[in-house]
């Protein structure tokens, strides 16, 4: 399976699209707002440029849906606050959102983006009265971030959320995880290592290609599905696909689904430890590390610090799914990151009885325990 | 109708798309590669600069099909030649693919890019050796040219072809053109002022914006369909649309359209001379003139200059289109463009009665007499 040409979240505007499942990402992005605004005031402070040519951000991974934006809002947002206070005048601002060639850019250029910006314009007219309008202006950047994407020195500030523990490729030598479809307490430690091995070579390229495109004194902002634990096979960030490979084998045992195609199957994503960021961040070199939090966020979205506004206004969702249990909203959140990785390996026709046999077992498991994801946040700052 | 949401080539790679019937723009576009190439020496052997944030390009109205990425090859083409020829660094390259949010820029990204990266990839290694790679970095810019597409003093060097006769909008006061599309032989007067008066107002607005764009000393090289004549009327700019009229018109005469919406339909388009081209130039202010001229490219692209060469290598276009006749190919040249804003006015249901008439029309007149587009091509310097 080539990565690169497979994975992206599902397109469009429809029930299993990205676009109307992602509340949990948006919570993560949330969650982690006051290290972008920490990053953000940092970057104003300390860089004795006036970002002459614009302020250039990017945020990769960003996917196709309402959090596409949201996150670029978030830190528009925080810097017209921050020129405010500081009584910096306002820069224009280069916007390059990022992903695979295979996400829909259609739906972002054609009607995400032309609502945010009336949005953005409004809020703009709020705050610095009725003729100000913010120079802000949006480029879209397909590509792998595993690879360069920007010219040398061109950007001020990387932002990436819930992208980086998505793996270049599926890492060779995973012969002999017997049915499992990820790292797992019954994988044999070749297989850990083999995904550990992928992690640094795929992150130690992203610093390298990041360390080109950053301007001295530029920061990024990187949020990661990860775990606390040094064991790589810990519960915290394996139990959400054992689940779905008890699903997957269920239908092997029904016949649906040949085991040696089930056996060939791993998903390419690396939920790594604080402790492993930072070993790599660390040999490599070219970024200080302003802050290293975990945080958790529980598989039931509609938890206790659930707030309904935000769900409702920005996203556009769909105000039934809100009101479903978690076993389905989690179901359809995890679907449409790993559909196209289904398809690909198995066909379309096992999707929906895959995804019926998942939502059971996710409910199932709420209903008895709290599972809560796991985040690994880190705010970098390159330093030469 | 709301041009901007209107207006766009025909997407995909289907029979009626604008990928697959996008020779004549080809053809205009190597026409116009001398003028292009005496711009980017310019550019190289009067900036002071080193481009080191990169050397910024970009192409206004790429659309989607094999000419998006056709010009880009060429600029890029002959910026490596110059490089090499005047011992520049190489440098990094930054290409913006601008067009309005309907275009198709997931074609673009999908597809498009990847294969033009490997054949960059290729003539890069053939010139510099075995492991050489072209630093090239590409971004899709959704957005109308008739506005702030990029940060100030952001760009080098802006190239559009075959984009800028389209204006922002279909101007007011047309009412009297009756029985007409657009500008014709009989328009009553006002009408063709207000045509001549929405082309100043857009291509005003439209030197301005990349007059801020532009570094000082940055070029661009601007092709317009246009005219010779000083009469706005003129059959050399005119007489393509007139045949669609009267296709529209025969389609009333049998009831199939209503006579009212022909009467309320009018292309949003001026073919102008280079005089106001000049003209507009001159009261803005902003860029001197290196280069102004007008060239001619037949209807027929197939014609004596024809080169089958290259229309079949690089366009992955159907063998078969090449070997049809004139009316075929013409009239399936101007449906890519025409056909969204037929569709947005007259509905679905008209349009293959309207292409079968309209080929026909133009089959009969192209067996009768030569006819042939008029391009203006304008190359610029920012001098201030």
């Amino acid at each position: 399976m080539e990565v690169m040409q497979v994975l992206h979240m599902n397109g469009g505007m429809g029930e299993t699209s990205y676009a109307n499942n992602s509340l949990l990402q948006k919570k993560v992005i949330m969650m982690t707002r006051p290290i972008t605004e920490a990053a953000v005031t940092a970057l104003f402070s300390a860089t004795n440029t006036t970002f002459q040519a614009g302020l250039a951000i990017a945020d990769l991974g960003c996917s196709s849906g309402p959090n596409t934006l949201f996150a670029m809002s978030e830190i528009i947002t925080i810097m017209i606050d921050v020129c405010k206070a500081t009584n910096h005048e306002m820069p224009e601002f280069r916007v390059f959102l990022n992903d695979l060639p295979g996400n829909d850019f259609n739906t972002i250029f054609g009607s995400l983006l032309p609502r945010f910006k009336e949005k953005l314009s409004e809020q703009m007219k709020s705050k610095y009265g009725a003729l100000a309008t913010l120079p802000c202006f949006f480029n879209g950047v397909p590509g792998s971030f595993y690879g360069r994407l920007f010219a040398r020195e061109s950007l001020h500030l990387i932002h990436s959320s819930y992208s980086l523990m998505w793996l270049s490729q599926v890492p060779r030598g995973l012969e002999g995880n017997k049915g499992n479809i990820y790292m797992a307490r019954s994988s044999p430690p070749k297989v850990l290592r083999a995904y550990y091995e992928q992690f640094q070579r795929d992150f130690s390229t992203f610093l390298e290609c990041r360390g080109q495109e950053l301007v001295v004194g530029g920061r990024m902002v990187l949020t990661l599905l990860g775990r606390r634990s040094d064991d790589p096979s810990s519960k915290e960030c394996c139990y959400i696909w054992e689940l779905l490979a008890i699903a997957l084998n269920e239908m092997v045992s029904e016949g649906l689904i040949e085991e040696e195609k089930l056996d060939s199957f791993n998903i390419p994503q690396y939920t790594p430890s604080p402790k492993e960021v930072r070993l790599e961040v660390q040999k490599q070199g070219l970024f200080s590390i302003d802050c290293l939090e975990v945080s958790e966020v529980n598989w039931n979205v509609f938890d206790a610090d659930f707030d309904l506004n935000w769900s409702i206004l920005d996203t556009n969702s769909n105000f039934d799914i809100v009101l479903k249990d978690g076993g389905y909203n989690l179901a359809r959140c995890m679907r449409t990151m790993a559909e196209p990785l289904l398809i690909d390996h198995f066909g379309k026709e096992i999707i929906d009885g895959v995804f019926k046999r998942y939502e059971a077992l996710l409910a199932d498991r709420m209903s008895k325990e709290e599972n809560a994801f796991v985040n690994v946040v880190i705010s970098l700052k390159k330093i030469t």
